[in-house]
């Protein structure tokens, strides 16, 4: 099986940047399943039903999240109804939404499951004993187990990487929206990298208008950040498995429009 | 001009692959300059003077710093003397050791300068401003200088990018652990990573022992943490500049000792 | 000297508790000069130009604030035109606003200084550095000198406290919302308390609707805090100093509307 | 029943103050049991047996605890087999220790509970499901139920106290080591303050000498820390219950050696 895993999306530079190269993108590769991190994807801020739909149709089939969740208010209006959209799965009991869902693919499961970090983050439930439990849901039905652990803390992530090492297909990282260089097969299997990094505005801080950031920084004053605008990129994921639902092999993709466009050719008649 | 720059050393897994591998590297890609981050050089805690002197015998000429400077008391006494040595400019004034340095290169003066994040640390004077004075006192004598940010947000490390992008010849980022893979000259011609990573144990948490790191995260309580064993990595970046001090290309190097050993052949009679 | 100083107002039953009763408390305890903390004056966010005047003509002089300063962003028209709003000086040069204000007295200057505190806060510049050049600026003209310290961290406040123990008339904290036992004429003669507490909603927390609160504490998601309503009540401070601008003594107010009404019988035919 | 909570104890000035007065104290106020946190009371660090053995042998009841519960490593050795010493019940399963004990008193139990808060603090389970899980276990047996709430924020530590209002006897704060003034019984029949204060050195930054603290917000290098010495003083919680567990009133104590002296007159033969 063939998994492709795309850092935050960040508002219509990264969306529009799928609706382009998406399909060429899993063609090339020969992807089974598409999961893309959306906690960004409404102008930075969180999901609405017309952008989930959007981003389903360019070809996605699951959708995660993190903290940037609830951003969008709409979101409790139809979180519960949407099969293909998960959040982090270590929001306490009661939280609407789900942690994990499962994915058809010819005779095999797919189960993908958020979790959030807890360091510099707000608190919530423990990613190591609730993923025990999920695993324990899981693995009678499949061991196809895709994980989007969305932290800020390098020690965290790597240190669930190695608790679930055998137990999952892959650990993924989200949040920071910088990629990180240490994807890697782990010592039982799972694929594993700190960050997959963010599908958005190229030239931008983490996907915001670079002065409206900088002035914050400068004057310790709040700020309203704007999605930058300008050239967008690609950050993802590719894995292979193999037929137990070990990871075989992971690599990145990290590119540009211009990358993209030199590469697929695709015919730009749309706005960004 | 060629620079050679080292993520964050830890321990002696750190420490002797630079012993084993260093000349080789800096033979192979013709480094002028050699610079490295030895935070936590001795035992995952700061720096000794044994240490520090052990660290320029293999070939480093500048070290810089971070958080973890002051673990070891006796740096106290030698941080004042030692020229080559820095810590983050940001601290208040009156604080011991020096902020930047000046390091000769035939006809040319190389700054280092090292700063320290604000966002999920402690508090310091802003490395916006900080960054703003150390230019001014440097731009007239040398357009060579090399900046190690020692951060843990991303959105702080860029936006420190950008802003003196066209000042200064490389924003380095260090603290984390990990390298990234976000490397790039800046439109203005400023090399930039948001983290250069870790030269110190593979197979490890952020350079400790896993399982110590594992229980803290699930028990909550507080753990002693070794330097993990095993094999170990190299992180870094290589950034060639034109005859202005303007970057014009950035690489990274993310090898293991296994790499290493077959592409250098070293002889390994050293216990690690 | 007798000055009052009112911990933070929240929203409207903060300011109708200050409408119905600041001129009687001032009447009784001699009040020569009072001060507020606004911060939280506008429903719980910031403060709007209609009512700053709103509480100045209640008998407020001065008005400090915090970080909720920023929360109404009409506050930038009209924050560098009033000489009785200050917000905390340890804002980087440049922001808006100013750190601190002078109030004529008879033949006395009063000086009055906001510093905000960076444990479990944004980062800013050293609150610490800060007094000392203000202290400077002002020593020559008055020693009548009063610090709102607005800050979270007791050791934080109760440092800063001692730090400027013998060169100003008093620490006055603020920001918790909740009073402190611990008010106290420091060794040098400097009044002392960690928080002043805040004057609005008594069944509340900090000022908010509970269930609101309750809630986000429980599911870890964001909520909209609503100004509770009810009962209200009042913190403050009352200082005595001598006429060399020491203080000579301090004493907690801390009632509730209902107190208040049975003491002063003030006749309510408002509505909250 | 008359309960006595005495904050939290730092170091031998705390010690021996509990030494001098604590009998003189319970007999003046009739107290039937003594509860007491004690997370500090090995020079500002931690429990040691021997230290435990000793308050126990000053007429205190029951040891409750917060984070610095693990500083002296060997509380491992025995901190399960002490009966009457609890650490933060929502530390996750597994942990050494546990979260609450009962004391008999004729012919009632007395449930003591530590919880702890997670803003501002470590990751930890949440203080509020885990609170309702200890009050189900408890409430068939008995329904004096003391809480003591270890936290930072006062937000979270007075959403607790009205989550459990009506189903526990009081929620008695610590952690912040400065007394609050709003001591009240909560409209459901909970006792309720933010802080309860510390026993301790009275002229320190919460128990520490100042200097040292001082310099470390000044210089932001980290700085060893003793407990001052010098006078002491006395900060603790009297609650009076009605026959059914509710509280019926709350008083505080906020007096330092010298106060005491004064009041008891206790013979001092004995060096601090
Ligand atoms: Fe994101
Ligand atoms: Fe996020
Ligand atoms: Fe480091
Ligand atoms: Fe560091
Ligand atoms: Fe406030
Ligand atoms: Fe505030
Ligand atoms: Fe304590
Ligand atoms: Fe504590």
């Amino acid at each position: 099986m063939r998994i492709l895993f795309i850092g935050d999306i960040v508002g219509r530079p990264g969306r529009y940047l799928l609706r382009d190269f998406l399909p060429a993108i899993k063609d090339e590769y020969n992807i089974d399943i598409t999961i893309a991190n959306g906690e960004n994807a409404a102008h930075g801020n969180g999901l609405t039903k017309k952008i989930v739909d959007e981003l389903y149709s360019y070809g996605i089939d699951i959708l995660t999240s993190g903290n940037h969740i609830w951003d969008k208010k709409e979101v409790l209006d139809f979180i519960d109804q949407e099969e293909r959209l998960i959040r982090p799965a270590n929001y306490p009991d009661g939280v609407p939404g789900k942690g994990y869902t499962s994915y058809k693919l010819n005779d095999n499961v797919v189960f993908v499951v958020n979790i959030m970090g807890r360091v510099f983050m707000s608190p919530l439930d423990c990613p190591f004993k609730t993923i025990d439990k999920i695993i324990d849901e899981c693995k009678d039905i499949s061991n196809y187990i895709i994980i989007d652990f969305h932290g800020e803390a390098t020690s965290e992530k790597i240190a669930f990487g190695y608790y679930v090492d055998g137990r999952v297909t892959a650990v993924l990282g989200t949040h920071t929206h910088v990629q990180t260089a240490d994807y890697k097969i782990l010592p039982g299997g799972t694929a594993y990298i700190t960050d997959s990094g963010m599908t958005g505005p190229y030239d931008s801080v983490i996907g915001s208008d670079k002065s409206a950031i900088i002035n914050k920084f400068i004057t310790g004053m709040p700020s309203k950040f704007d999605v930058a605008d300008g050239n967008a990129q690609l950050n993802a994921v590719i894995i292979e498995t193999d037929n137990c639902g070990k990871a075989v092999s992971i690599a990145t993709l990290n590119l540009t429009a211009s990358n993209l466009e030199k590469k697929y050719g695709v015919d730009k008649d749309e706005e960004l």
